[in-house]
C-alpha cells in the first residue's frame, strides 16, 4: 500500500499553491493518499503550523511522510531539512515547523536538503520550495528513498521558543496557544503537569473573565452556557464553554494567560 | 477496490481534528479514498449536516460509509450508532444526524456503538468521539466488518424534527432549509409536493421581497437579475436570481418562509 | 496506477455539490485520486479558474483529466467540452474557462459533449451539470474514453478576454490579474516580456502607492516591510512585500495596472 503524505501549509484554499504541489506529489508518488492537515494556518504563523502537526501527525501509520510549508524566509539562508523521527518521516524549512513534533524525543536522523538532482528541477524557484523542493524530496521518501539520498547528514535543528509553563507548589501559570473553531482555548498545560503539582487538592483556574472550580472531563459536566476546564483530546488543558464559545464569551485570546491555583478544599 | 468514505463535520478546516481523524482511518483501512462531503457545517448544527448529507450520499457507490460528526453532546449519554441503509453505511452520534437520509426507507440495520474493543483505545477521548470511536468504527466496516461486528442492534432511533410543508388545494406553505454559496434559497418543498397539489394550475410563490410567477426550469428562462422559482438539482423547490444572490437580493434567510399560492390561469 | 482528476470551481467548500461530484467520478472511476485544485474561486468568475487551472495543471503527470466547473450559463445554448492539449484532459463549460491554458498550443483535439448517453443520466439536471454531465465525462477519460467517446469534433472555443500587456522601447504597462492569500499581487507580465524589451537597462515600476526599483529575485531581496518586483513561482512577475501584505501595503486591487518604465542606468 503506498505511503500516505501530509500537507500542512499557510497556503489557504483559494490559490491554486496547494494545487501545483499536489500534481508534483502524485507525479512523483501516483497512488499514495495526499491528506491534508490544514492550510488554514494564518500566513507565515509558523509556531501555529507547529502545533497542528503535533495534534494530527501521531495519528498516521507509521511510515507516513509530513510535509509542511510555512515558509517566510524561502529564498534566504534558511536550510531545508528531513527528519526522520518515531518512524515518520517530516520534511520542510528549518525554522522550527518540527519542534513540537520532536520535543522529548530524539530524532532517529536529520538531513539537511541539498541535493537539487532530487528535486524538480535543478533550477527550483526562489520563492515556491513547496512546489520545487519539499513536494518531490516528500515524495521520494515516500517511495522508498531513504535520508541520505535526499540530503547530507546534520545534528542541529532550528529551535523553536514554545512557551513553558511555570509552576510550583501553589499553582500553575500557563497560555493559550491555541483557539479552535468551537471558541475551545488550549494551553500549554498538560494534564500530566497538573498531576505532577496537584497532589489531590482541589483547583481554580483564571482565565478571562471567569473564574473555573475544578477539571472536568467533559463539556456535558456542567451546565450549557457555563465555562470549565478540561482535558483537551491531545492532553492539553482546555477552558471551554458548555455548548458554547468560551473564547467569545470569557473574552480569551491566544497568548492570553492563564492561572491556575490549588487549594486544600477539593 | 477499497470502499470509500465520506466525511461530514462541524470541525472546519483549520484545526487539526479533520487530519487526525482521517490518520485514524487511514491507518485501520489503508487506501480507502477519504472524501470530504464538508467540514464547514455550522458549529453544532446537525439540522445542516443532515441536509448536507442528504444532498451528497445517494451519489457515492453502494457500501460507501458515511462518517458524519456534528456532535454537542458528545460526553454525554447520547448513543453512538452505526446504519445501514439503501446499501450504504452511516456512522456518527445518535442526534438526529441521519433522519434526513432515512426519511421515507426502513434501514437495514441499527447498532449502538458499544465495543470500546473495535475504538482506537479503550479509553476514548471524552471530548473526540470523531476519531476515538466513529472514525474506527467507519475504517472497519469500510474494510469488512459488518454491523454486529461494531455494535448492538436497536430498533429506535433519536429523531429530528425537520418542518414538513404546510398544503391544500389553495397553495403550499414552506421554509428555506439552506442557502447555498450563490445565495440560491432551497426550501423544504419538493417538486412532488407541488404536482401532488397544482394540478395543471399556475402559481405564484411569495419569498422574501418577491413574487415569483411560475415554476422554472434553469436560470436563463429569466433576464439576469431577476428572481425565479425552480426545481434545484437534488428535487427541491429553489428561489434564486439569475446570476444574482438570491438571499441578498431578496432579503431571504435560512429559515424564512415561503408561501406558494395556486391560480386557475397558467 | 489510475489517472488522477482535478477539480476547480466556484462551489465552495460548505455546501455538498463538490462532495455529490466526488460520488458520482469515484462511483465510474473507482481508485482515481481526486485532487481539488480550488473550489473558493469567486462565484461565477470565469477568469478567475481559468487562471487558477494555468498555475496549477502542468504539474500533474500527463493524462489528468481536469475537470473544471464555473458555469453561468448553466442551462442555457452554452456548448459543454471536453479537450485534449498537451497531453491532459480538461472538462467543462465552454466559456473560456480553459483559454489561458491553452494559449500558445493547439489542442490536440476538442470535442462538444453532446452523447447523453455517458452522462450520469439521461435527464441531467438543468442547473447541475458538474455533476450529471462534466463529472461522468471526467470519469470516463480517466478510464480509458477518448474524446470521440464522449462528443463531437468541433473547431471552435469560445473566447476568453484576458488583457496583454501593452509594451514598447519605454516600457511595459500590465494589470494586475491576482492577489493571492499572502497579498502578493500577480501580474500579467511575464518574465519573457521583460527580456524582451529591457535590454539591459535599468527598471521601475509604479504598483500603487509605490515605486519598486529593479527586478529581484526573491522576497528576502529587500528589507523586512520593503516592496519588490519579481518573477513569479508560475513565471508572471509579482509585487510583493518583505513578509508583508503588499496588496494592503500598497494599496493594490486585482485589475489594477501597473507601469513598468526602462531606464539607461542599472
Amino acid at each position: 500500500m503506498p505511503t500516505p503524505i501530509t500537507l500542512t501549509t499557510d497556503f489557504g484554499q483559494r490559490d491554486a499553491y496547494v494545487g501545483a504541489m499536489k500534481g508534483v506529489l502524485l507525479s512523483l508518488a501516483p497512488g499514495a493518499p495526499l491528506i491534508d492537515i490544514s492550510h488554514e494556518v494564518a500566513p507565515q504563523d509558523v509556531m501555529e503550523a507547529a502545533f497542528l502537526l503535533r495534534e494530527a501527525y501521531p495519528y498516521f501509520p507509521e511510515g507516513t511522510v509530513h510535509l509542511a510549508v510555512v515558509d517566510p524566509g524561502v529564498g534566504t539562508e534558511r536550510r531545508a531539512i528531513a527528519i526522520r523521527a518515531g518512524g515518520h518521516f517530516f520534511v520542510g524549512p528549518d525554522n522550527g515547523l518540527f519542534s513540537l513534533v520532536l520535543s522529548g524525543s530524539d530524532p532517529e536522523g536529520i538531513v539537511v536538503l541539498d541535493r537539487p538532482k532530487v528535486w524538480r528541477a535543478p533550477d527550483a524557484s526562489a520563492t515556491f520550495h513547496g512546489r520545487d523542493v519539499f513536494a518531490p524530496v516528500a515524495a521520494r521518501l515516500a517511495t522508498g528513498a531513504r535520508l541520505k539520498d535526499v540530503g547530507t547528514p546534520t545534528d542541529t535543528l532550528h529551535p523553536l521558543r514554545w512557551a513553558m509553563p511555570v509552576a510550583d507548589d501553589e499553582g500553575i501559570r500557563g497560555w493559550i496557544v491555541h483557539v479552535d473553531r468551537y471558541g475551545n482555548c488550549v494551553t500549554n498545560i498538560s494534564e500530566a503537569d497538573v498531576q505532577r503539582w496537584q497532589k489531590g487538592r482541589g483547583l481554580k483556574a483564571y482565565a478571562g473573565s471567569d473564574v473555573l472550580e475544578g477539571l472536568h472531563h467533559t463539556y456535558a459536566d456542567v451546565p450549557p452556557g457555563d465555562g470549565l476546564l478540561l482535558v483537551g483530546s491531545s492532553g492539553l488543558l482546555e477552558v471551554a464553554v458548555n455548548r458554547g464559545n468560551a473564547a467569545e464569551l470569557l473574552g480569551i485570546r491566544k497568548g492570553a494567560s492563564i492561572t491556575l491555583v490549588f487549594s486544600p478544599s477539593r
